[in-house]
């Protein structure tokens, strides 16, 4: 039987981002489906009740949703040749632990819609702290789990696609800040799957924009 | 070599009550430390670095920090004869869907700690809301993942502790608002694993109580 995987996906989110890179590290063929946040198609609001938001993982009709679950699905599902997660039950504990640690503590967004230079400041303050504690578990190792790329690298390398977005509108320079964390962005975005998943910096740029100046009118 | 096991705890905690469900249900001999949180311990802060909190389970000498990794770590690490976690892949995203709504959504101790009535109404109504979806998906199940108390289960069930306190703080009654949700609570309350690991509701009264009186002082 042929498999059907859709993926529900609005192209600037970094959640998007992440099952996108796991598929394309996967091998795995599928139909993306962009969505219209404003006017959010029948398909996603049914596959999705509880939080209606993208990214939403549909195989064979079974949708899966939220971005570290999907792409913690899609390990389990194709290519254990190629795993994502490591075997050790610690380190695959680890990597969970940082993927979580990513998603409560890096909001890149804040700082671009910060109200006022003094929230500014204080955000990006938070968001390089984090960063450089990101930076400390990488070390001087290749990825984070060590030579393959996995896990926590899917879930973080998303974020380089707002870099230039961020040094344009908020003069947050990571590449200063985080020396290593850069070199690490650099090497993940030699991969096919994730140069293939991260859209144009410009174009984020122009949304963020965009997206701020809407914030500031309402 | 016989293995060490340490759990880092706080008693009121319900993060705290997952790791110890789930090292019971798997049969672990575990040494059970309890922290003051205003004067955490050198172990502590050294093997949670990044959060600084409870729980925390040692293994070996090796930590694994939030409560839901440690869930998964002890289930992939003891007792593969009796998983936490089914073993369908779609299963499995669905478990870990739900488990990450819990953390995101539900927060009894806003309808205790609010300062308003006005706020006080909204937290409950935004409670209910999350746990009738929780109790949409239960459904007529014995438990989340079916016949076996699993991985759902275990996250969910501490939130028992509290409802006592809910009910006679903040007139919050969980049995009229959601009967099968507790039905199910009653019949998890019969495991040894979940009576042992959830403290006295009218110890957790007292301090809900006297933690929410020394806030309105501040």
């Amino acid at each position: 039987m042929a498999e059907e995987v859709i993926l529900l996906d609005f192209w600037p989110s970094p959640f998007g981002m992440r099952a996108k890179i796991a598929l394309r590290e996967k091998g795995v063929d599928f139909d993306l489906r962009e969505e219209d946040l404003s006017n959010k198609s029948p398909l996603l609001l049914q596959t999705n009740p509880v939080h209606k938001k993208i990214p939403v993982l549909i195989h064979n009709g079974k949708p899966v949703c939220e971005s570290l679950v999907i792409v913690q699905y899609i390990d389990e599902t194709w290519g254990p040749e190629s795993p994502l997660l490591p075997s050790d039950p610690h380190e695959r504990a680890r990597a969970r632990f940082w993927a979580d640690f990513m998603d409560k503590k890096i909001s890149l967004g804040r700082v671009v819609r910060a109200p006022t230079e003094e929230a500014r400041e204080a955000a990006k303050e938070e968001n390089i702290q984090c960063l450089k504690m990101l930076e400390g578990e990488l070390g001087d190792k290749a990825y984070f789990g060590g030579e393959r790329f996995g896990y926590v690298d899917v879930s973080l390398i998303p974020i380089h696609s707002r870099f230039y977005a961020l040094e344009t509108l908020a003069n947050f320079n990571i590449w200063e800040e985080c020396p290593k964390l850069a070199a690490w962005a650099k090497r993940c975005m030699q991969r096919e799957s994730v140069a293939k998943s991260l859209p144009d910096p410009h174009k984020v740029y122009d949304y963020m924009l965009a997206r701020t100046k809407k914030l500031q009118v309402q």
